[in-house]
């Protein structure tokens, strides 16, 4: 039995929940991914988030090293950028969408490659194994 | 640009969230689901969460579906047993732990087939290609 195995919530799921365990975390970092996001107003416009909750998010991501804040050019909002620690949270992103979809409800959203428009998933494998697609390449479309 | 995409919030990501988005939830899943954890005290002990959270917590996940509660034996406690639909939460986990393993400290656990030990991993990949992990034999184990 691994009871004990996550006594004092001492794992990476626990310490990742840490930066990201919220719901308008998530979605704020679903926007950012997919949406291209990266400015407060365009946050606060797709989630209808409340701004100080909002500001207080994209300051931690900032913190913890999700996100980079950029000035914005004179009399623009500053613009808050995914780091490389912020992107890769995209593979976490999809597996939320895909147990959703065949459990809640499913659409309007699908993931592809980019490149050639074919569809990807999350996939649970041996370590190592085959070829996966390229992070940078996945986007989000409507079905 | 896909910034319309995500208005209203209107995507399974954000329709899982409505379940399971909250830190507590995300970490009582996980028990269940890795520690094989199935009453309240044993969740209670293990995350040392508010009696009254974990309470409302676990009625929800029987309310939403991820969770069955069988009556217990005499004097003992129900017990809260996850259905497929909590089952195949498994994936999100892993995913979650794999970003916080890079991104954040690695360790202690690793997933892994336990018919043959061999370290398992969540991997995007074109949809359909090849040959995945029984779900049901993906386990966690200490590095």
């Amino acid at each position: 039995m691994l009871g004990r195995l996550y006594e004092k919530q001492n794992c990476s799921a626990s310490r990742a929940l840490e930066l990201v365990g919220e719901r308008w975390s998530l979605l704020i970092l679903r926007d950012a991914i997919f949406g291209g996001y990266t400015r407060f107003s365009q946050f606060q416009k797709s989630l209808g988030i409340a701004t100080n909750i909002l500001a207080k998010r994209l300051e931690d991501f900032v913190e913890a090293g999700l996100m980079d804040r950029r000035p914005g050019a004179a009399g623009e909002q500053s613009e808050y950028v995914l780091t490389r620690k912020g992107m890769e949270f995209k593979t976490v992103i999809i597996a939320l969408t895909e147990w959703g979809d065949k459990w809640v409800r499913p659409g309007p959203i699908f993931y592809c490659n980019q490149s050639d428009g074919k569809p990807v998933e999350v996939q649970l494998r041996r370590a190592g194994n085959g070829k996966q697609a390229d992070l940078a390449d996945v986007v989000a479309a409507l079905r």
